[in-house]
């Protein structure tokens, strides 16, 4: 049913089900694509078009239903299926993501969290006790895992990456610049690049500064 | 000179320059669109249509300049030119950014840092002394601020946003899934959305079971 979508089209999917869950929790029923790209800040156009790309929801004059739009973006997306995970650091980025995010919304659960310092093993977090990273391949050994997310500077996460694709981990969420899917091919990676966020906002205040200099 | 270049271009040049940086600390001095383009897990038709695009910095048959090339993509990005920033937001993911970004690297200088949970004022973070969030205004007033990073949820992010508006500032790095463009549109904002992430990672994880399943 999904074939040959745009990786595009994918990538606004979690926009359309974070907005939708939102409506849902307000009690909105139903919504036209004109109200959903308004709520979105996107154009009707690309919201009929996005949605027709997986066959289409909506029925003319009746727009769409908030919750069933909602249901089929989520079971596109494949949150209704949940993917056991490990946390590989437990610095402060470690700590934000095991305490900020709802896995269990997102297709996910954090069942281990492994650690290098000493300091920060046996803390909790999440309700999780905080493991030794030696212990990362007994655990895994014993314990379903299908994807770790790495907290860790580049330089550590080419050898820990090492260690859990031979143990068969194939799925990664990289917070440090190293490149797995460059040496992995059989994997898939969303890297987080804060650093680029923040460049690319330099540059646009760059430009908001130029423009307005222009209209003075 | 950057006039009609398209965001996705511009999206694409931290990464240029974060692959740059790497390539002159190794001490390379020159490299070819082939040899950037399978660094950069890239085509070297695109590195080409990419850097063309700023009028081109390569030589027939030389390739380009590694120093250079990266310089021209810092200025074009504005790097050279430090924007005052503040952090709203001390807890777990406010600590992260505080800690782990090399903020003068990428255009910024984090001057100051504000929290509403008195139990975290008067930490220090990055050898700055967490404030009070009361202090926002009297501290935008008596200090030059561009920018400000908003590690904070969502409902709080509205009210911190209007008061933040108010003092003129117009450029915000978001974690939260408040849509700040939306409210006010003479603003720039780049926003993280972790969620959204988990969310792509979890279709391209349930895309790869798929196709090994097929091919079994």
């Amino acid at each position: 049913m999904t074939k040959g979508v745009s990786i595009q089209v994918i990538k606004r999917l979690p926009r359309y089900y974070r907005f939708l869950t939102e409506l849902e929790a307000n009690g909105t029923d139903r919504i036209s694509s004109n109200k959903l790209a308004a709520v979105m800040s996107s154009t009707a156009s690309q919201v009929r078009q996005d949605l027709n790309c997986f066959g289409g929801f909506g029925q003319q004059g009746y727009g769409y239903s908030v919750h069933n739009l909602r249901a089929e973006i989520g079971k596109i997306l494949g949150l209704d299926r949940i993917h056991s995970t490990i946390l590989i650091g437990a610095g402060n980025l470690g700590k934000a993501i095991a305490t900020h995010l709802n896995f269990e919304q997102l297709g996910f659960k954090l069942n281990a969290i492994f650690e290098k310092d000493p300091k920060l093993v046996g803390k909790m977090l999440r309700g999780i006790t905080v493991l030794p990273d030696n212990d990362i391949e007994r655990y895994v050994k014993d314990n379903y895992v299908e994807t770790a997310i790495l907290a860790l500077p580049k330089d550590a996460v080419e050898n820990i990456t090492q260690r859990l694709y031979a143990l068969g981990i194939r799925s990664y969420w990289n917070f440090s610049h190293y490149d797995i899917a460059k040496k992995y091919d059989d994997v898939v990676v969303e890297n987080v690049h804060l650093s680029d966020s923040l460049m690319t906002l330099c540059y646009r205040i760059n430009e908001l500064d130029k423009s307005i200099n222009e209209e003075e």
